[in-house]
């Protein structure tokens, strides 16, 4: 069986990533894409890459049918993706990729996102999209809530050490690097090619990222207890990928083991062998996040260190990795590709 | 059906590309991989970016028992090709990704790569691999030449407008700029990044790549007299991608009415609207080339911009289309995934 | 003696090269900065690699008292710049670096830029920029128009050919590559980081680069009759320098002759060893331009190449050499930096 | 007066960087360049950007007359720069960028590097050239052991805060993210353009980095017990800058008024104002470090950032710095250049 998809903001990087994996899809057909800005251009004019592809010329959100549609992605920016998804039809299956219903608690997304939700009924049925660790409410959900891509990374890397009890609650902190399509195609001077290469530097420090309140929502249920990690993100002279050092304190041996167990069957989740550290070269454009572990010359305090593309595993592969459980197809589907290297 | 694949020389750029490329094709499977160099050294040392696939370990060239092989892609450097090739057995169906058998007169090879050829006997049986004008010879054919990356590029510009006779022959010049996984995994100062990265400069200057070879012996070939283009390669600062921009006399129109005429069938080549130019991220890590015609102010003047990846279509992609034609399978099998952009 | 300098556009990249150039020359002193759209911020915060300089803040161009000032910079957008300096004391020593002074008739300036000029009265007294051939004219000049990065380039390679007779004028053809940061500190879609990275393609092709209103301005007059180039440039993932490959037809002998004579004085212009390339990244940061020749394997073909960096010797630079005849300064006062490698 | 310097090692990076600095000593002539495996080669055929320079060729060390020479920068490579100054005149004054001299304690060298001292009398008369901390012993020092770029960079960020008490000395985290060059120009298979560009990941994690031996020989001395910080260096896709992240236990606003006191009258050494953060960008070609501080959002911890050019000030710049001290120059002379950017 073929699925009839749309996506709503087609023209950003997240939206061409979607489009890239899902025209490989043998049970999905791109039927409707949106994206308000560049309504009426075809997707050659708005990304050259794809033109090999048969596909619709980009529409108004409000001209698509919705009633042709089996699932739609919603890779519109924060906030206006809350606004258009109260409008959908309320049958309508959902991956959002924004941060718009992440946060559980509408109060906590009011903290960190700075404006009162405005869709608070559809907010209470988003499950959150991390797959490998909501894979049954997933595949029952009509809305799920794709991860922010530092938040994804981080909680790959840490969930099964909070889990097996095996590091200290209170001593974590991430080091986070990201490549510079993890803030999107915005006009921004400080994303201009001229001010990025050749340099890096860090952001948001002090504990003010957004994908905190993930970390903090989940973490702490995880732990049954308030978990907050220290967690500083840099910006990166390059197009994909996030490699996230994370310091903890607990057995390295525990702490690989605990990894290893919790990712043994999983597809996408590569523990490496003890010692080894990935890159962020290896996994780019792939669906894979690799995760490497070694001990520190200080006992008792180990490095884990994991590593995704932002746009793949970290967004949109992620996303279509919950549409694949979403519409009953087998998981992996359209999504085994193998990294780009060199 | 599924067909026996070995390759000879996994350990380099092309051989990389070559099992990406292979690792998703519904028909063939993986069965021996051979690196001298690196033998005994499973793919996850080598090319930790594939190490999510399922594949046996490098070999000794001499340790593969190519009896169970259907199909050998020979990604070796140039010179050892043709010494192993000599060797293997004579009923193995082969594509040399080496620029050893593309030249058909000995003499031409030995003026441009400067020693006698060590494989006369095979030479005369090589196809030269440029599928889209070779399709026939290279169903039929038992050992396929890989063509150079940078005469793919300028013979998928060139061809038509030689055969259509909308060009003067005598007046053709071919600026190019090449990323550097063009010049392989090798160990040269000029390689490093410090040396590469944030500049660029131009190489074998003056008409001695050795890809003029090709060029002579095709544009000749096809014009039915000697054919000598200028043609002058650069360095680039990036890791895949060849844009070739060509000078031609001749009507802009013509010149456009002559490649789309010659490629409107071609799954592989894209012919941009007229006066639309194409850039190397818009074929990044796929398989197609696109090609722009634009009039210069001055009359009767035209330039031809042709970008394609020097990985996929200028090396590994071409050979995985001439392998699918050699094994009689649909051509474009394996190789319809779209660039990767950003 | 030590001059008093004003910058206008200080917030922009050739504004920033000027400041970094002048902080370091030890007869001028930097006494206002004007930016009208960061006007009242600091320098650090503006350019945040100058905090180190006792410089004043950044004013309205209206606020500084020009009264004070020996000599000042325009380095504004077009079109703004001329009409700032309309509005300029008309004994104000200015050198600017925008287009809008360089075109000697006001009917070419409008054929390129597509509006008539606001400042017909100052224009006619200014002087074209190219320190090497308008040296005399500089030095008595109180308006010098800054040429442009490319023209300066193809400029430095071709005038000493066409002086001599040694190529064919119905044959030039400049391919052209540019780093980013010629198209300044601008909000554009295509200048973004992930964009432009790993990737790169021609633009304003078939003759449509405003530039070539200087090349068809001077190599006309240089030659007595019209002269007309073909000139394609392409943008490149750097943030600095300009590389151009030139074909031309004529003995390389003559030429190399030709352009060693011309430069054999000059201490920014290196002509190299016959047969020897020049490379962006050995001009990065510096006010050299390097320049190399080569005959082509077809007999009569010449390939001349120039390199240079386009913030500096390209505009900012050249100001200040400019600057330097103007105030009866050593001309390579503050210039003789060596260039950033790697 | 003007001194005669010799540079031993002038074929690499940092030799580089020594030329392109001395070039513009008021009071320095290069006299002589050692450079054994490039002996014979003009500096032109090894540094092209550099052949603006009146320099003489490069030489055989043992064809250096060092009676002529009043101070030699050694840039060789470890090991071999202390089998080569054991054998130069005991009176000379030297400057020695290598890792040999770093280590006071011959047991420490030989835990870290992996080989006894060869030259235990020469090392016993070394000063550690970190400048703002050992200035008066620089100045009477005949031998200068210059740090590690990383441990240069940390240590600026540190010492102030061990020293004024207001860290826990348990409980150290350094994050450090350095560029290529600082890997040198040496021929590896993961120093080309290639693998690195694109790409970024950890190496020499868990405590087993070099510089760590000069973490642990500085921090303990300063705390007059054992100090062992953590410190997991990755390496970036950009030719130069270090940019290092350090985690602190300790009240921010004491760890900013510790830094900003030990730095007042530093010339080279820019705390920022509270909250604000360094970019290697922004410090780029030049001998500045800047250094920001921001407290967490977890009460008590403080996140302290470094950023300088590895080249510069944490290798050759530093070398310049010390030699004028030595020389009883004017510390800052030829040092006060301005970052590169873009």
């Amino acid at each position: 069986m073929t699925y009839s998809i749309a996506i709503l903001g087609a023209s950003g990087y997240t939206g061409a990533e979607l489009i890239r994996l899902i025209a490989e899809h043998p049970q999905m057909t791109l039927t409707a894409l949106g994206a308000n800005t560049k309504a009426g251009q075809s997707i050659a004019e708005v990304f050259p890459h794809l033109r090999h592809l048969d596909l619709p010329a980009l529409l108004q959100i409000d001209e698509i049918d919705f009633a042709k549609i089996d699932l739609c992605f919603c890779a519109l920016p924060h906030k206006t993706s809350q606004e258009v998804i109260a409008r959908l039809p309320g049958d309508l299956k959902i991956v959002d990729l924004s941060a718009d219903f992440r946060l559980r608690d509408p109060q906590a997304y009011q903290t960190w996102y700075g404006n009162a939700h405005a869709a608070v009924e559809q907010q209470k049925e988003a499950v959150y999209g991390l797959t490998e660790f909501y894979r049954d409410e997933i595949a029952r959900a009509r809305l799920v809530a794709g991860t922010g891509c530092n938040a994804a990374t981080g909680q790959f890397m840490l969930r099964p050490l909070i889990s097996a009890g095996v590091i200290d609650l209170d001593e974590i902190i991430l080091d986070l690097k990201c490549a510079v399509s993890g803030a999107g195609r915005s006009l921004k001077e400080n994303l201009l090619h001229a001010e990025l290469s050749e340099g890096y530097h860090a952001y948001a420090v002090g504990g003010t990222h957004r994908h905190l309140g993930e970390f903090d929502q989940e973490f702490s249920a995880l732990a049954g207890r308030a978990v907050k990690v220290q967690f500083t993100p840099h910006l990166l002279p390059a197009n994909r990928g996030i490699l996230a050092t994370g310091y903890v304190k607990g057995a390295p041996e525990a702490v690989h083991a605990a990894l290893a167990a919790a990712y043994a069957d999983e597809p996408f989740i590569v523990v490496l062998p003890f010692g080894e550290m990935p890159s962020t070269r290896h996994v780019r454009g792939s669906n894979f996040c690799h995760i490497g572990v070694v001990g520190d010359r200080l006992p008792g305090r180990t490095i884990v260190i994991g590593a995704l593309d932002n746009l793949t595993k970290g967004s949109s592969g992620q996303a279509l990795q919950n549409a694949n459980l979403m519409l009953d197809i087998e998981e992996t589907t359209g999504l085994m590709m193998a990294p780009l290297f060199p």
